[in-house]
């Protein structure tokens, strides 16, 4: 990142204002590369000092630069390089959803999502992965320390259902702060947010029901709904808004649906995020139809604009909606630290927990409250939510790059996901296949809806801060679907 | 433990030969109490140095103990009192079997079995728990440091399905001491034994199947199929030998069954060990019924007797059997770390853990993978073994001095479980509520059936070594059962 450059003071010349000298300068060094999308500006404080102007005069040239679409400001953060070409992609469109419950198979390509081992060198854009460079490793480990020293049997005991009581108090005070007021014998902890989803379809819902979920959603939720015998029905989503109440109530009228589980915050792959009154008619259509809703708010924390998005359980009292959450894509995914917010399925989710798994390991459990206790996950997550949202825009602005005309691409709200939608002809699995050749893994759309919704979708994680590997990634799956597209697909050859 | 006394060296006497003279004196620190049930007795080489007597006087001597029933030889290990009145104790006798598939309620009272809260001091044996004092601490906190030294930052990592290979690899080569040969890649890393039976059972049977166990049986295991939609058909087993593979036949002769989940080794409540020959029965019967059979082996490791005991798996290639177990019974519950040898659906469960919670928790397996890689784990093993063994028989005593007569206890060959046989009349319910009561946790034997078959059971664990505190709590439940034998049963009054 550069925030300095060594050219001169510009003066003040006739017939133009101060600032827009001050503008220029700052546009120069975005023009001639100094400033890359995505990198930080120069404060106004230093952009002063450094040019000699007033503080009005700063402000008034950055206002100008906002306007002009050169840069962004983000809250509590400062002022950021955006992507013109990056601004011009069009958001994806949505995919055909059955309008029927689906009994789905889990793709056999699931597997090779993953590195195979630690000689693969492949670049892993395909699995949501934080970057282990972002996570607080340091506060952790004087944490773990601590809890050696202070509890050195405890981490060989069981901790049963609900589980440790300092960690549960933790998270009912960071639920209060998206807005819910929830007692800590009221939080579970479970096996990062996996677990908490199971046990919360398997609370609610039985073998043969019908689950609401999202279309395009997380591969998981489809993959946990079919492996419990559950049918998923895929409702239609905006991909900035999410899910719409509208096609959620048609779908109530016109089907016998057991639950929902939606991912109402930056859902996953599309990081739409539902606005307030959205959320206040799903739980009102839920009261409505007697119907629990399970969210799945991972990415809750990972707000890019000011504000921490509400969750549902925010509009209701827990007698419909059950929450689940955890620290995997924010302080250790290795933790396997989540809860599930159970509400009048308490009992029985800390029962089934018991059955389905005993516990969840006690030493992450002490290490999580410890960090939590300590208030350095404020800290880290504003550090964290910044990093992410520049290394989403700097992959946009790549793609905007390097992808041929015709691309679209998803504009988070939150998280560290990319939705693309490839152009005309042009399949996913075909790319994710070249691109598994070129050292690039990516997870093909398919993976993310029934039938052939998603086939010409892929999905990129920006969960790694910007390198070279990662210009060169997206530059060789750009020249994979250009040459692509100007094949023509499958179903045409021989017709 | 007593392990030397004051009295004056034995002289050799008229009439009866010097060995007799050896046992006199062992007999009367067993008869004035110095030496307890349980309690280890002087080795051959500390009582001849004491007695001034040659090896083979001393050795003479602890054979006539031995056959006068007051000490047994334990291999590896030493010459230990016996309780003679432990010893005539009876073994249970077998519950009613529905002989069709039952759908189970989890018992509303599965939850107070553990203490509410840290201020709950009652003695809690209603929980297979091994005592924290009896658990490597010392051993595991050098491996953590190590591993945090090492790996700083490799813990706040997913390790996804199927595990850390350090860790899959030092569990292959305990498997293979048990008689099977598998490669790491056929080991998955699971959180606990629960959830690689949990995995296990969703890999080998859909809702509604019908799945066959021992009854009685650890009540987790029916909880899990009840939850999982699937129904138990419970089989009839020996108190020694566990299943009996000719009842196993006839059940799959007249029932439609989709799998079975045993414990062949140290059933949990039995505490009863299949031989060879009818484990391989049950794999021969499985392999002409194709029938996938799940073992639980979390005891294996366990036993009182001079051999590990084999696993089914032993029998079989992997193509009928799956095989799972965990740490929790020896080193350290809290951790979480078990495993699954899936055989032929390996694939299938390395992605149903992918979906169902994703990776277990890496921290715990670098850790276990560290301690295996020390050498530690044997030697523990044979530490912690003596001592379950020790202290089952000493509730064995314990039971057998303050319970009335008509109770019936089993006589574990492994783990530290014990099954207890009331009284007629006497109902476990009504034990469990007094005991409550009076401070004690017991596991009514309601649990571990379906019906009324288990209506007179407890099971109690022997967890914890011996204390003052153990010897009240079984006072004061034998006073109960004393007490509720005196009394019509509920179904008396007023008849």
């Amino acid at each position: 990142m550069h925030t300095a450059a060594d050219s001169t003071i510009v003066p003040a010349a006739s017939g133009r204002f101060l600032h827009d000298h001050v503008a220029d300068f700052v546009r120069s060094l975005i023009e001639d590369g100094t400033l890359k999308p995505g990198d930080r500006v120069p404060s106004l404080r230093a952009i002063r000092r450094r040019l000699e102007v007033s503080m009005a005069t700063a402000t008034r040239a950055y206002e100008t630069l906002e306007e002009g679409g050169w840069i962004e400001a983000r809250p509590q953060s400062g002022f950021y390089v955006r992507s013109p070409r990056a601004a011009a992609l069009e958001a994806p469109q949505r995919g055909h959803t059955p309008g029927r419950p689906e009994r789905l198979d889990v793709p056999s390509l699931l597997g090779s999502l993953a590195p195979a081992d630690e000689s693969d060198n492949a670049v892993t854009l395909s699995l949501a992965l934080p970057d282990p460079e972002l996570l607080p490793t340091r506060a952790l480990q004087r944490a773990l320390t601590r809890v050696a020293r202070a509890h050195p049997g405890a981490s060989t005991e069981y901790a049963f259902p609900p589980g440790i009581e300092t960690l549960r108090r933790q998270i009912a005070y960071r639920v209060a702060g998206a807005g819910c007021r929830v007692h800590p014998d009221d939080v579970l902890v479970t096996s990062g947010c996996a677990e908490a989803l199971t046990i919360a379809l398997q609370c609610v819902a039985r073998p043969g029901d019908v689950i609401a979920v999202e279309s395009p959603t997380f591969f998981n939720i489809l993959t946990m709904i079919e492996r419990l015998g559950m049918r998923a029905l895929e409702l239609p989503t905006d991909p900035l808004e999410g899910l719409d109440p509208q096609a959620f109530e048609r779908a109530l009228e016109h089907n016998s649906v057991s639950a929902a589980l939606l991912v109402p915050n930056f859902n996953n792959p599309l990081g739409s995020c539902m606005p307030d009154a959205a959320k206040r008619r799903v739980v009102e259509l839920a009261q409505r139809y007697a119907l629990p809703v399970i969210e799945d708010d991972i990415y809750g924390d990972l707000h890019f604009g000011d504000r921490r998005p509400s969750l549902l359980r925010a509009f209701d009292d827990g007698s419909h909606v059950l929450t689940a959450s955890s620290f995997s894509k924010t302080v250790a995914p290795g933790y396997r630290v989540g809860w599930l917010l159970a509400g009048r399925w308490r009992e029985g989710a800390n029962s089934l927990k018991h059955a389905l798994s005993m516990a969840t390991a006690t030493l992450p459990q002490l290490v999580m409250a410890d960090f939590l206790e300590n208030g350095a996950y404020e800290r880290h997550l504003r550090r964290l939510r910044s990093a992410y949202h520049a290394q989403v825009e700097r992959m946009r602005h790549a793609i905007a790059q390097h992808f041929p005309a015709g691309t679209r691409v998803s504009e988070p709200r939150g998280g560290f996901l990319l939705w693309v939608q490839l152009p005309d002809r042009v399949q996913a699995i075909d790319v994710y296949r070249a691109a598994l050749d070129a050292g690039v893994r990516v997870a093909p759309g398919n993976l993310f809806g029934s039938g052939a919704a998603y086939d010409q979708y892929l999905r990129l994680s920006c969960g790694a801060p910007w390198q070279p590997a990662l210009e060169t990634a997206i530059a060789a799956l750009g020249r994979i679907v250009h040459d692509l597209a100007q094949w023509p697909a499958h179903g045409d050859i021989g017709a």
